[in-house]
């Protein structure tokens, strides 16, 4: 079965665009779990899927990495980062980032009390000059939490991509002062192909030590994978993720997704379908008058600006969305690989018909 | 489909009985995932899977019970013991137990440093007296750890099922000495068919305050309810798996798991025919003579003793299971939904021919 | 002895003004460790010393308290808050505070992972409206920590002191929050001398749960206590402190230090010593072409701009001092219980010789 | 003032045997405190007394070793430890041990989790072969919890004391098992005393990485110095002080205290006052029918076993000690630094007169 087929069956358009976990799995995906049920295999990860799974990624990274399969972001998220900071250190972030704001406090319990210090900067990206001030506080100073580690979201909260320039700068400031980067990957694959770079490229290369690789937001039903790049954090791992209850028994359960999703390179054909949908959206609304584009659109979320009347005529037709939470009349619309052109004309047809003649 | 049919395909006899997590998932719970990835759904347990699951709890359970889903048993064991002690707290359990062996200090880092106190018994099941005795050590003294809750595993890890009776007796323990109990249910719907008892039974009329519902070893890929009857432990629970990296996001993955597994009693079914092997085993190996069984088979675990050559034999011939790991010459098999009769009888086979004529 | 003898003895001026823990202990203070050392007690607090020590501070507020004693004001502020959070709680505090600043994380690890969330102000005081707004972000949404107290430094950190009204607001805030407040109260002598209003209007009664009520700056030489309004705080608190290693064996050495400073007001008029000697300081400084104080002087803490070669005189001649820390040429004198007015002197004239004739 | 004087003024006997922590603390100790109060010292540990101390404790253990003053034995244990071990580790003690019994779980805590896993041996002693089976046990299985370090407690929790080649002997089982090796030395003097050994031999030529070197049991008032042999350790452990609040502002007042336990030899002085005051004890207590002392009085503490109607005549006579906790008619007496032959012999002949005449 191939991804076109998809369309095929008539069904109603996606209404949701409340974010891309609304979504189920892509077919490839179910069929995997499926065969994947056959037979006895060796727990606890012991099994073939989950060796093929540590070749492919070595393979997609162009090197010899470290791989532990985990079913969310939030373990992901939080496993790497346990093993880059001591509970006294310094966890550098961007204050609207997903570590901060989205995991009720999880890396602070999975590293035994390290401090989230946020650094802002533009569109949701770290700004490098910032981050590097902020690595240089009160170094040595036992009343202080110390530097350890960074962690930057690629896509970005707000729909953004970090440029391999811009990650590359953030790698050279970690490097120069002696901290990791860790990479919040849950939306890896929709920056890789607005990218057009290869994985090594936006990764290791750059500077990235660890990466949470997601696959849940982009075709897989409930796995991710942590890619460590820096040998010197995975003998630890396997003995933070089992007691994290992360370690499945039957992990062929996620490698078989995890299979599935790096076959036949699904993980960028869901990817760029996500991507275009929201290409194809974002255009659509920036040709409205009355509407407002906020930022730039580099991979599957679109903000903008839209007048009351018309957020309530499409809550009203059954449109699922988040609005008025990051500012008044600002709305966020998720595509996912699921998002089809007809879904987004849909979308785009209610829109225009909701936004009233002389705009806002 | 119905588990009749499962043996209608050839297939090779299992070898495997290492442990039941070599087992696959029933199709029916494979059925229910792919089913359940069609269209658009609420994230985070906000979707009608789940909400049916709770429902069929409550029903089989014949209570308002208050239910999160887990993916595995660590998770659900060591969310349950977080909620139940304070991080100064006294965890009452068998030497045996899993929580004490098996889950890298899970329930440690969980709650924040609780102690595992061991209370011995016979057959991996805690004394009650003893139970008494050692809830009363050092109580209200500021230097010593306070007893807070105890915890049995049902069936238990030696393959042997605490009767009602024995698990009345422990919950009376706790309430005289203010503590809570929680049941490791991982092997539940083993004790239970083995009891032929109901739910509640087993569970809360009995005393049992929260319950890890396992699903996993019998038939499920990866899912395991947290049941709540003390709903005191109940509000907290929400914030302590969301920052565990326990919830899921589409979850209808998790519920589609364990709906199936609750449908047309699939968990029962599963657990007789695991069970049901196991007694088929254990009838076959009692009637060799250089072999021992040890101790009653209560659900899918059988320990015996065979001769050294009888397990050379058996390991080259393809055969899996624990062997010299608790006393030399001790076996454990296991046996799991998926293993049939013609597994067993294959087994029986090989062991007959294996054993010399005149015994150890 | 009295406090008045102390300058009969002639010696140097005091050079430092870096901070009040720079000092020894009162002379009362060093007697009644002496004094205390005589003969058995029981040990781990079941001495006469701090049972006088808890009546003691019942009467100063005028109601029963809980009281625990420990030796340093981390241990202090951690422990009080650890008993008001749960770990994914938010603890809402100044960006300035000396919790958020300067306890190198200590409070996230002894609440478990609880978020240290800074809320904004003038002269490092919480602004009441900004506390309501920030304790009614996502309530109730699992995936973002929760409100669960407040931390006030009084006097704060930049040498101010919040007035009665100001601390009865954001009690009212707190109330209206259903979250706790807790004062960090390291020179709650201080304040309150400033005030001049009672120890019990400047805490319960202006809504404060638990009071880290500092000595050790004030004429101590290591002991605080944790002072408890509300009392369902208590039972715990006796884990949580001997836990952590601070419940003393020969708990009168710290109650010893603790009695004599609230015998005969020595807490009092060790703190308008200081005081006193700051509000000299203070009007010295403004006296001054060329000199610029910053902020009022509310309690021991003067800051002020002066000239760079002011600064590098003033360091050559041996004075103590933080300076270019906060910003360029701003520099902090803190007067403690043993600073005279003829240290204060001493340090005006060499100012005075060290400020350029025509200012910066 | 030498401690031969402390006996010329007369005084009623001491009546307390229930621990060397019902004492005060030593005439010098007291002066030193005293001393050190005079003027202004850099915070922190940056004054002259703390960098004294540390060298004196260089000296008297014949090497470089690194300093961190704390103010309980908890502190210094838990501090230690905390250095030891990740926290999945298993920290080996003896059932028996003061970490695990009586420091209400703070070892887990400092740990963030670390198990600690019981090995038996005679007389409160750790036996080396048993110690060799536990830290074999599932290496490398990420089920479990890991080797990671053994504690030992010099003098131990019965009075009796590990012999050098005993120290060896387990130090060669933690070098052989690449585990480290702490001994929680809060009687460390009582226990040199009576090897006659120096303090080189008795931890770092044995094979000890960490010492809790006690001297609160021994005439101070509250501070301990955790002595580090292995200075892998020493990085973290300002970290781990200052976040635990075991960092002293006014350090001088731990330093002072333990400069003057090491100067002319007090602590030595000290320690051989309680152990000879315990020999003398013990035997009187031998030479009497009806009382039958147990184990070897090694260095301060000795149990025997009293007929019940002498235990309630001495009670009643106002003795303190504890009895009947580790068995029916055990008793155990703990002498101190301030313990007089005049103290024992009145002991003496109460108990003399409190056995009846044909024994138990």
């Amino acid at each position: 079965m191939d991804s076109s087929n998809r369309s095929h069956v008539a069904r109603a358009p996606a209404l949701g665009f409340t974010s891309d976990n609304i979504a189920g799995a892509s077919p490839e995906v179910i069929e995997a779990i499926a065969a994947s049920s056959a037979g006895q295999a060796s727990p606890y990860g012991g099994d073939e899927f989950t060796a093929r799974v540590e070749r492919k990624l070595s393979e997609i990274f162009e090197r010899e990495v470290d791989v532990f399969l985990v079913p969310t972001g939030t373990a992901a998220n939080s496993l790497c980062l346990s093993a880059m900071t001591p509970p006294w250190g310094n966890i550098y972030c961007h204050p609207s980032s997903h570590i901060n704001n989205d995991e009720c406090g999880a890396p602070a319990w999975y590293t035994n009390g390290a401090k989230l210090v946020t650094v802002d900067g533009q569109s949701a990206k770290i700004d490098p000059a910032s981050l590097h001030g902020a690595a240089r506080v009160k170094v040595g100073d036992v009343h202080s939490t110390q530097p350890s580690c960074a962690s930057i979201t690629q896509a970005t909260e707000e729909g953004g991509v970090y440029t391999l320039a811009e990650i590359e700068a953030l790698g050279d400031v970690c490097k120069a002062s002696s901290i990791k980067l860790h990479m919040d990957g849950s939306r890896f694959a929709n920056a890789l192909v607005s990218l057009g770079c290869s994985p090594a490229e936006m990764t290791w290369k750059a500077g990235v030590d660890a990466l949470s690789f997601g696959a849940t937001k982009n075709g897989v039903f409930a796995a991710e994978a942590i890619v460590l790049f820096d040998a010197s954090l995975a003998p630890e791992m396997g003995y933070r993720r089992k007691r994290a209850g992360h370690l499945f028994s039957k992990m062929r359960f996620l490698s078989a997704q995890i299979d599935a999703y790096l076959t036949d390179d699904l993980w960028l054909r869901n990817a760029r379908q996500a991507n275009d949908a929201a290409q194809h959206l974002s255009r659509g609304l920036a040709g409205l008058s009355g509407v407002e584009v906020l930022g730039a659109t580099g991979a599957n979320i679109i903000f903008c600006r839209l007048p009351s009347v018309a957020i309530q005529s499409l809550l009203q037709a059954g449109f699922g969305f988040y609005h008025d939470r990051w500012e008044q009349n600002v709305v966020r619309f998720v595509t996912s690989f699921s998002t089809t052109i007809e879904d987004v004309d849909n979308l785009l047809a209610h829109v225009t018909r909701a936004v009233p003649a002389h705009g806002v």
